[in-house]
């Protein structure tokens, strides 16, 4: 819903101050896990939500019949007209409104609180929203709270077993629509973005100095315009995830081991690493989406198969960020990568944090061709990427929606239908028993009868273990794009914002109150900023080509494996009637 | 229910009986047809019966909401010390109490009304209940009604189409758990049996000419007891269902051509001579299950396709008599299998049911072995005779109820899931359209997402055509089976009372009030009767054990080759991606 155009981030900001209290209707029908929080829904039922700070892609509501708990903000939409007045929305972003404001690349990660637009609860979900990791790290700023200890001796002692880990890892996927992260993350870049001047680049104004290694080259080629391409592609293996712990086996978390190809040293790092990461490349790189992370979770859901489906999924970021031409190039994450020195870690991260090439100040770096851009066709490309990301989200939501449903009914009416044709089998089998005849073809059908069941049964269970072969990896791959086009809208905003700020100069200078050669200063880094977004919608559909047939083709072939596994069984069990 | 044992067949006279009025307990979900009188119930649910001589194994009532509607009797199952006060049983056959009693076998036919123990209800039931027939054909004895007649010129201008035949066919067939046919044929079968004198057999006060070709043999051979095996085994092929009509059109029927091997000459028979062969055969062989016919159906409800699988059902009773040692060579089914003039099926028809060796009396024409029978070894045989009975007819509930909601849930929830796959794929592709670069590798994926999308689609429908492939033979075999087992409490009571007689009889002598010599005979004659016995039950488990052996071979191969479709679908879409 947040994503239907340009003018979308700004709107998007209006929907996350809402108050609660507004009313929903539920598009899908959502099982609660029993025993916990969560609120079972069903498709069409209007409930009241009462808080929306609960967790990355939760909500909190109650029903007609008065139950609260909590449900995915993915499976409802808002019934309109219903909630109270909305808190207006905040300013629009007064860099494009001021052209005299003058930058303070100090202060860029500052004093981001003197800014801040959000209601406290949003900021609340965001500060407290790392469940996940709290119940692994007793070591963030916080500190542990009794839940995470629990939690880990719990595990320490073996008495955690995973439940269903595949539902709900699929299901989790599925039920963060990105609304809370998506109007956060927006809120967060657009701001950044605004306060590290892209209005000063387009007016010449910022003074930073880039270092030749820090330019950034974009080219047009026969497959139109590209970033600098990756020269020496690499990859690198996220596995292993450890449970680790420090002070006396006090606090524990979870250590994915990183390895990249091109010089094999394993680095671990924490989900709080990752975490850092990716608000460093947010930062600085306002043009590019950034891959997400894994959804934070609400903790002691999952165990075993939760941690290796969240390994899985970082390896999608990390796969998604070696192959972007300027990701993976950078020094943030090139540090993120290789640093295995705790003393130069934290050199490191305080040199990120205080990197100046970041948001709008980024656009310095750029290295455009000198053709300029022909403006109808910008908007035309711009209008028809706008258009792509839209149906793509609903496309996505739809596939998502699809995925955590079947794999729902995978395990529960899919497995029951088949073993209950199995349990039939088996009661004909059982009443072919009474004939005791020693007649061996009579003995023979009643013992082909019962494996046809038994046969049953095992495809009721393997219909149960199958939705982590085929809907989950293709959720990850759907995640993984979910949270890249959730990125587009602002970007696309950014860039109309600069085509905006370039007519307003050209205004400028047909009343003369701009020189020309101001003005031509001014097209041109507006081309600059529009071969960025070019490059960057390039590289976003040939890799969405790329991961989307690989993904098909992983979700067909274990579909058709499916299938034959159960042709096998069935051939089985009609040899036994031979 | 109605089986459970030897004392049931006096028990289910109970059943017919009943008043309506009492409650009963839904077992299985129903869903009633849309737009029909059926009501859809859910397991667990009370309901009140209201009427129970609708249809063959429908009933009617009314559930706690008040809705009136029919359900299949076979879903249900009657809550206890809930109905009003039964009317009284029947009193129990006079003739075992009675041993004076003369056979008036000039009586057997003539006047069956002047005995008759069943409420007008039941007999409306019965006389009323061939509305199938009654559809095609206004030639019955009550003339054609107004919906016939709409029925027939409907079709006729092509206006009826077939809806979903499928589910109605094996649901039709779950429907009927024979209660209600059960119930009235035995009781048919019992009182003429009664009345036909088994006592008078085993008393030997019967005086019937029996010629040499009416003989039944019976031999005991390494398999046991067993019938005159036959040596010339022939098949019948039943085929090419025709609407035909007389009277100029008015009145119209299906006429289905029979072509039996040993002739190869086509013999033509509309459903009411079926009825009136079965008629015969019931009567005539007390100790032989008679197959059953194809359930009698509510009109107007399917066309084609039911007519189809009609046929199926017909074919499944012609074979089974075609392979029964005694019923195939039997002088009223060799009439019906052969002839094909006018003149002298009606003489047939008459002879037929003016036949003296009916009943009781056709005890008279077994030739058994000498050996007398252990009584002790008979009881075990007959008491695992019941056993499994019981045992096959709790395991063919659960069986046909599976087929019938196997069957529904393939037209309906399965169908349905693979298509919203379907959809949620082609949503995908159709969101990909919007990339309209040349780059023909995306234009390709689009293509492909496209095909995966259709494919799903395709697997849906496969789904839908699927039962009629494997439950829905599989279901024709149930059906059959349900049949034959429903009449062996029958004639394991038949059996039972023989030794109870023999008793009696053993008593009298030992009192020296029956002669050795007469007792030596009644104790010959009741062997012939456990003789006959002992070859039927032989009989029963051979077929049983080639019929479910094909049957369940059939199922598995159909299945195997369903899921080996949806690969080759799957191959196909994969393909695409290359």
């Amino acid at each position: 819903m947040n994503i239907s155009g340009c003018e979308i981030s700004v709107n998007s900001q209006v929907s996350i101050v809402k108050m609660a209290g507004f009313r929903v209707q539920a598009l899908y029908d959502f099982a609660g896990e029993p025993g916990t929080a969560e609120l079972s829904i069903t498709a069409g039922e209007v409930l009241t939500v009462t808080r929306q700070n609960v967790g990355e892609g939760w909500w909190e509501g109650v029903n007609q019949a008065g139950q609260t708990g909590l449900f995915p903000a993915a499976y409802v939409q808002e019934v309109k007209g219903s909630q109270p007045p909305a808190m207006p929305p905040p300013p629009l972003p007064e860099a494009f409104t001021d052209p005299v404001q003058e930058v303070n690349t100090e202060d860029t990660w500052g004093s981001q609180g003197d800014h801040q637009q959000q209601p406290l609860s949003s900021q609340q979900s965001y500060e407290g929203g790392d469940y996940w990791d709290d119940e692994w790290d007793d070591d963030s700023e916080g500190g542990g709270t009794q839940t995470s200890q629990t939690n880990n001796s719990a595990y320490a002692s073996g008495q955690v077993i995973p439940k269903s880990g595949s539902v709900g890892d699929v299901s989790t996927i599925g039920k963060s629509d990105g609304k809370g992260t998506v109007g956060r993350k927006n809120f967060n870049r657009f701001t950044t973005f605004v306060k590290s001047g892209g209005e000063s680049y387009i007016l010449g104004t910022v003074k930073v100095a880039v270092r030749e290694e820090d330019k950034v080259h974009i080219y047009e080629s026969e497959k139109g315009v590209v970033w600098n391409p990756i020269t020496e592609p690499y990859v690198c293996m996220v596995a292993s995830p450890k449970k680790e712990s420090k002070l006396k086996g006090l606090k524990s978390f979870i250590a994915y081991q990183l390895t990249p190809s091109f010089n094999n040293i394993q680095v671990s790092r924490r989900y709080k690493h990752f975490d850092w990461l990716h608000e460093r490349l947010e930062e600085k790189f306002s043009l590019v989406p950034i891959p997400p992370l894994p959804d934070k979770q609400i903790s002691g859901r999952y165990e075993e198969q939760f941690i290796e489906h969240r390994r899985a999924q970082l390896q999608a970021f990390v796969n998604s960020v070696c192959r972007h031409p300027v990701l993976s190039r950078c020094e943030v994450w090139q540090h993120f990568l290789t640093c295995t020195d705790e003393k130069r870690w934290k050199a490191g991260k305080r040199k990120a944090e205080k990197d100046e090439l970041v948001g709008a100040n980024f656009f310095i770096t750029l290295q455009a061709p000198e053709r300029p851009q022909n403006i109808t066709d910008l908007e035309q490309e711009t209008e028809k990427c706008s258009k792509f990301i839209h149906e793509m989200d609903g496309a996505i939501k739809i596939l998502m929606a699809t995925a955590v449903d079947q794999t729902k009914k995978h395990q529960g009416p899919y497995k029951r239908e088949y073993q209950r044709i199995g349990h039939a089998f088996s009661a004909l089998g059982l009443a072919f028993r009474e004939d005791d005849s020693p007649e061996s073809a009579r003995q023979n059908l009643m013992e082909a009868v019962r494996v046809t069941g038994n046969t049953y049964h095992e495809i009721g269970k393997l219909f149960e273990e199958q939705p982590k072969l085929d809907w989950e990896p293709l959720a990850d791959v759907l995640h993984l794009y979910k949270g890249i086009i959730s990125s587009f809208p602002d970007i696309l905003t950014v860039h109309k914002g600069s085509l905006q700020k370039r007519r307003e100069c050209e205004k400028l200078a047909a009343d003369h109150k701009m020189e020309s050669s101001q003005l031509s200063d001014v097209v041109r880094r507006t081309d600059v900023i529009s071969y960025a977004l070019l490059a960057e919608i390039n590289h976003f559909h040939s890799e969405r080509a790329i991961d989307f047939r690989l993904a098909m083709q992983n979700y067909l072939k274990e579909q058709i494996s499916f299938y034959q596994k159960i042709v096998a069984k069935l051939q089985d069990a009609l040899g036994k009637y031979d």
